[in-house]
């Protein structure tokens, strides 16, 4: 019985040249994690709900993928549940498993399971699919992998300063060329006090951070809306209208909030990093920038957004410090800075700005045409050889039609092919056509694993 | 609240040193693959479950991890399967997705929907994990990696040849000493024709297999109890007691049935299989086994089994020819042959032979001792130096008692502890222990990275 086969909305499958640039994105932050010192680590795909519920706000706790219970789900559910058709009230009878929604929770969960085995400060990255249940979009999807890297247990801004010149160490493998924005936390928060309004830092944050997309006025008249008074957004002006370098910026900050605890306490978090961070000479561009929050709540120090300076995309790696992420396992005091490499956004970068490096179209270096058994046996020795030697080769396995087999070459994009023939064969040579130029030429098989030395 | 995290049962934590070994083994998997001419593609972890259903029989159906849909699952879901409890035919109602059970079915699918692009025959490998709700016990996992290699679209044996010698190069990169076990197909349709009962070949294929387990005398009783007659059994008894060389075993086949089409073309196959393997003087042992079987029905040719020689352990990678991959999607006489390395077992194997290199505990070369502000400037700048040719360190981030931090060091395996304090400072040296001889030794800051080459 056939079907049309398809995917579910949302996911995606990956051809052997999206793996090749994908790879290229997941190996370049992989090599950089390990040379700054975190060492992977995976924890399973699913978690149990318990685990994942209530971390991520109402909206979030829709969006986790549920997986049904197996066997004879039904069996214990209520009646009442069931004949009032409520979704919602039986999910917990029939689903105690969700897949994971992002690497942040899973981590925690995994520092607290595992606490008397790790040696703090702990340094892990983990770079894995997560799965939400979200409208798929241009962008958007349903599966996705997000590329994390978290130190917990240390309190110490040099980890912020490692993060930065991490970020900075990636971005310049990769190509591309970005300003690295950075904020405090508590800036915002004597932000907040100073302006009149300490108890409304959340609405204040969410409001400013959107001044990019929205403009100054409307974020005036949304804090406006919000309630804030004409004399609190009035005196908030300064933080959304400098501009300017970072010293001015932060002079601006120093008057506007450096008189209080918070404020100054902000000023010499930021002023430490951007010092050390300075003195590395990095090649991105590193900003301060007052009005950033990320969403916020969840980070209590530092704050990180990384964005491409030669195309419009939004946020292509985040991070920052939160100071109890583990407390909601019942593991207090451990503070924890990460950041979060988005690379689906990385590699429509990289696409839009053709950065992926030629040969990674390339699959196999050498394919032996196949003239038939004799030659074919010949082909698999001298294959061996080259294997040995690092050179990745395939023998066409059919002893079809030349052109056909030349095509395929083509098609995989197959720098040289090998003709061992029936000359070659008596005379223990091999031809070989360069396919990038077309020149052809024949040497003794012995020499041919130190044409491609 | 505080929650005591677990994970769902059968499901894994994997911590960096256990993804050190894992990656050990993955890396090799992939980098052989790749010199062979595979390439990788990757396939959502959900599936259809109209992809899914029905590929795995009735057992499978049930091992499969469904994902209940999204939102308001149970509004047009029947009355009287909600009010009768009747999970078996609601699933169908509130669910449409599964996570995937293996690597076969999505690349079947795979193929049939990308046909357009794909460039005959399609060589593809696939290393990602599947899922299956199966009662958990040692060395069975509900997630699990595998690893495939397949190409479709060629009849040729000389794929089989490949994937031998595939097979014997990784298994000697990871150490572990192999016997590879083949046999065909046709063989057994023709051992059931010649003792009389050519419709009885599963019945008499899944019985034989289970000689290495069962003994002989068991084998023989269970094909009495299937219905086979005495005569039958009689004229099985060359298949399952032939020891010797190959050459001994074919001749055996040869007399028992040569005579016949299938039987012919079956040794035909082996044979040539066999001989060109010969000719590449693999370093694993490559033995014809005519009982072997491997579950069956989905092989029409070659059956490849592996196992490991200096420890008792199943199969570690298996694998075969199949004539109809994609039949079910629709698209026929697609003929593919492939192969699937068992990681877990693989790991299993090395952990008990204790295969795996020193260097995979370790995680960075080079940690920095953190005396303070000043000291960490200048370790940073290093760093970079250092991470620039390739050396992975780290700068302990606080600046704690140093018999903390060095036993941090010893924690992580670190083989090299620099020391830079306020001398080292002023004179622009650095201090560098060899934790491994514990000598220690004082070098112009410029030269460490020297050190490392």
């Amino acid at each position: 019985m056939a079907q049309k086969p398809s995917i579910p909305k949302g996911t995606r499958d990956f051809s052997p040249a999206e793996m090749a640039r994908r790879n290229f994105i997941f190996n370049t932050i992989r090599e950089v994690f390990s040379l700054y010192g975190y060492s992977p680590i995976e924890t399973p795909s699913m978690e149990n709900l318990s685990t994942l519920m209530g971390k991520y706000g109402d909206e979030g706790d829709k969006l986790l993928f549920k997986i049904l219970n197996s066997g004879d789900y039904l069996r214990d559910a209520p009646d009442e549940l069931l004949t009032a058709h409520d979704s919602q009230h039986l999910t917990s009878h029939i689903s105690e498993k969700g897949l994971r929604y992002d690497l942040t929770v899973p981590f925690a969960r995994y520092v607290v399971q595992h606490r008397a085995e790790l040696t703090m400060p702990f340094k892990r990255y983990q770079l894995q699919p997560v799965w939400r249940a979200d409208r798929p979009q241009r962008g958007r999807y349903r599966e996705f992998y997000q590329c994390d890297a978290d130190v917990v247990g240390s309190d110490s801004l040099l980890n912020e300063v490692e993060l930065l010149s991490l970020i900075d160490e990636v971005m310049t493998r990769l190509g591309i060329n970005v300003t690295i924005k950075i904020n405090n936390r508590k800036l915002l928060t004597a932000v907040a006090e100073v302006i009149g309004a300490p108890d409304r830092v959340v609405d204040i944050t969410v409001t400013i951070d959107k001044i990019d997309k929205m403009g100054l006025d409307k974020v005036n008249a949304e804090l406006l809306d919000k309630g804030l008074t004409q004399e609190a957004v009035d005196a908030l002006q300064p933080l959304l209208t400098t501009t300017g370098s970072n010293e001015v910026r932060l002079e601006m900050m120093r008057n506007m909030v450096g008189h209080t605890v918070a404020g100054e306490k902000g000023l010499q978090e930021i002023e430490f990093v951007l010092n050390h961070v300075t003195a590395l000479s990095l090649h991105s561009t590193v900003e301060l920038d007052v009005s950033l929050a990320r969403g916020l709540n969840y980070y209590t120090g530092t704050i990180i957004e990384v964005k491409a300076r030669d195309v419009e995309i939004g946020s292509i790696t985040g991070g920052g410090r939160y100071d109890n992420l583990t407390g909601v396992f019942g593991m207090d005091g451990l503070s924890g800075v990460g950041i979060s490499f988005g690379a689906d956004r990385i590699y429509d970068v990289m696409t839009a700005l053709n950065l992926f490096p030629a040969d990674t179209a390339t699959t196999v270096k050498v394919m032996f045409v196949n003239f038939g058994d004799n030659e074919a046996a010949r082909a698999l020795q001298l294959m061996r050889d080259l294997r040995a030697a690092g050179v990745a080769c395939e023998l066409y396995p059919d002893a079809v039609k030349v052109k056909k087999q030349f095509s395929y070459a083509g098609d995989k994009h197959v720098p040289y092919v090998v003709i061992i023939g029936e000359r070659e064969l008596a005379e223990g040579t091999v031809t070989v056509k360069d396919m990038t130029t077309g020149t052809q030429s024949t040497v003794e098989a012995d020499r041919l694993r130190h044409l491609f030395d």
